[in-house]
């Protein structure tokens, strides 16, 4: 008998009848002789609806009250879906974070784990029980203050659940039937990706292909839980995450092509050559919580530098404000931005073995008279940034090269 | 420095605006220098949308799941009011039922309390916090699982924190301005009693006076706190449920008249005067967990005895098939019932040391050309079955004779 942990969003229980759904699928798993774990999200519109309240009273508000208020999403619609199992005739309980021993740090809002005691759960599970426990919360255990583990915490949730109980597999239930090659919208032969490792995960996730969070994907590669990304509206075979050596298919040498627009640069020209400038420059954007990405530093010239880096487009306004003061701190002469600019990425472990992929992918872009404005290599990405008007043709250029 | 417990039910905080008024009004009594428990029930309306979700999955639902879920009504009313604090000026913490240490026995959506270790809330109030506490909600120590109190539960959760806590007082803000010698949509001048015992708290309760829930009272009682009623609309001193030696006041001989119309009555003929046949009546009649209220036996003629008895209302259909079953087991002749009846009940502490106020009572009735079916008494009420279309008319005349 295996175990195994599903996860659903908000919008797979977002009514009573699609939570009636969500249990007919668990009801499924029961039945072919899985113990299971059901983690879920709020009904949609639930947590906005929460949001709006604490807001009408004050837009500044507490964190520690935003997670105790927000909380109650998720702690009411696990209590919905075990009714909805318990009516169709199987045996559930419903458990909130901290009856599952959901233990994280203090940070109100991102919490982090600290660890899953979950004895509860194995309880319940011995007893035949299905657990439907509620996603994106914690606890605490010094203060017992209810924490939230912020965006797609749901995710994180599932993973450390899975990870703790050493369940088989992890499946998050999505409105897609898995991960893709490349987008599908710009790419129209884009492939369903039948194994991808967490490295990979990690990488097309974090450059925009946001099926799964990138900390449940993180939290899976450091405790080696396998996770399936797979449709709750169809019964297809998904995606499955792994790095389990049995899991391990040829490796081709490209997984996948991504792109994201939601970039920008900022140039800081005459940063005179001396040592700990660069330094200054990059704690005072640190201390200002602004996640720079690329960064690429000019050979002094005349005794002074160019420095550019790339960050969230969204970023921006605030960012060049920091900049304008840290670059009068350490004496360079101008400032200047660009918002039109995208970066292309190709994701691969694939790349570790084989030679040439960067210069591969370079000529590719050149054939199509795409300028590279800045590069970024890692063991299995290479990354290009380009004019983001060229985005799309970028991204099936690279497909067509690599994949197709 | 004293404690001070304030309870505010659903209507009070029943939309942002109200939620920020009850803050006002709670930050008054902090700016008087007192320290401030504040128990919230969810706002009106959402326990009856979650009830409604739930119904819609099935109406037949698990106690377990219900409690699970109702309480996160509760849970998400109390950040709102601690924010609502904090925006003012306050420090404020919101807290649930696990929180606080609220210890029920396992009985869900009726559980008592066993106790509250409170330990999270002293230290918050000692580090200077108004403490908002969830009402309705508590939790089974040895599962964690999360049960509820039943209705009016808010006011049962507010004085056992005043109780566990030793509160100088427990204030239970509602819609009117305290308890009325009479219902004043009947008595025009029925008037606002300034002090009442438990004791006639209690008996006022249960009658009908459903200001506050019996159960608080009881525990008022029990652990001696005092618990004044009072309107959340206006400031004024409303009623002091007391049963202190120094807050005693000149026994007046009637303190309240009540009525209950949500009266009926059955009347079991021919019962075989044997010993055991009552018993075996109300032996059934418990097990069908039907409550009876009122109960005459005729003596027995020609070896059979007629037994009546008064209950709900509604609970009539139902004990009436209870009744035919118990009827044929007991041998007896026939089952009549009569639902135009109503019980009016005068009360006051003072009537164990005044004699002839039955007498007086009975009197003002038959001087009205009111007939009285069945009579009650206890030390400290006297309660008289009537037609049902009399009601008004005795209260009135009750009123007159005992208190204007």
């Amino acid at each position: 008998m295996s175990l195994i942990v599903m996860k659903f969003g908000g919008t797979s229980v977002g009514s009573v009848d699609r939570i009636k759904n969500v249990a007919t699928l668990v009801a499924k798993k029961v039945d072919a002789g899985h113990k299971v774990i059901v983690v879920v999200s709020a009904m949609s519109g639930e947590t906005d609806r929460l949001i709006k309240l604490l807001n009408e009273i004050d837009e500044d508000y507490s964190h520690r009250e935003y997670d105790q208020l927000v909380s109650t999403g998720e702690s009411a619609s696990a209590p919905l879906l075990a009714q909805s199992l318990i009516s169709i005739g199987h045996k559930a309980k419903s458990f909130t974070g901290i009856q599952i021993g959901m233990q994280t740090d203090k940070s109100h809002s991102k919490a982090r784990i600290l660890g899953v005691t979950g004895e509860r759960l194995v309880k319940a599970l011995d007893e035949g029980f299905v657990c439907v426990v509620a996603g994106f919360q914690g606890f605490d255990p010094e203060s017992l203050d209810i924490t939230t583990l912020g965006r797609g915490g749901s995710d994180t949730t599932a993973v450390a659940v899975a990870a703790a109980l050493k369940a088989d597999c992890c499946e998050i239930y999505t409105d897609v039937d898995g991960v893709y090659t490349a987008d599908p919208r710009i790419v129209a032969n884009a492939k369903k990706i039948d194994v991808i490792s967490h490295e990979e995960m990690l990488e097309l996730a974090s450059l925009g292909a946001k099926v799964l969070q990138s900390r449940s994907v993180e939290l899976g590669m450091n405790f080696n839980v396998d996770i399936v990304v797979l449709s709750s509206l169809e019964d297809l075979p998904g995606t499955l995450v792994t790095s389990k050596e049995e899991n391990a298919v040829e490796k081709v040498m490209v997984t996948g092509v991504t792109s994201d627009k939601n970039q920008s640069k900022i140039t800081i020209s005459g940063v005179p050559d001396k040592p700990g400038r660069a330094s200054d420059i990059f704690t005072g954007l640190a201390e200002a919580n602004i996640n720079i990405d690329i960064i690429i530093q000019n050979t002094a010239r005349d005794g002074v530098a160019n420095i550019s880096f790339t960050l969230p487009k969204t970023d921006l306004v605030k960012s060049l404000a920091v900049c304008k003061e840290l670059a009068e701190k350490v004496g360079a002469i101008s400032i200047t931005s660009n918002e039109d600019i995208a970066k292309v990425s190709i994701v691969g472990v694939g790349m570790k073995s084989h030679s040439g992929v960067a210069a591969k992918m370079f000529n590719t872009l050149y054939k199509n008279d795409i300028n590279i404005d800045m590069i970024s290599t890692s063991e299995i990405k290479i990354s290009c940034v380009i004019e983001e008007k060229s985005t799309e043709r970028a991204v099936k250029a690279l497909h067509d090269t690599f994949i197709s």
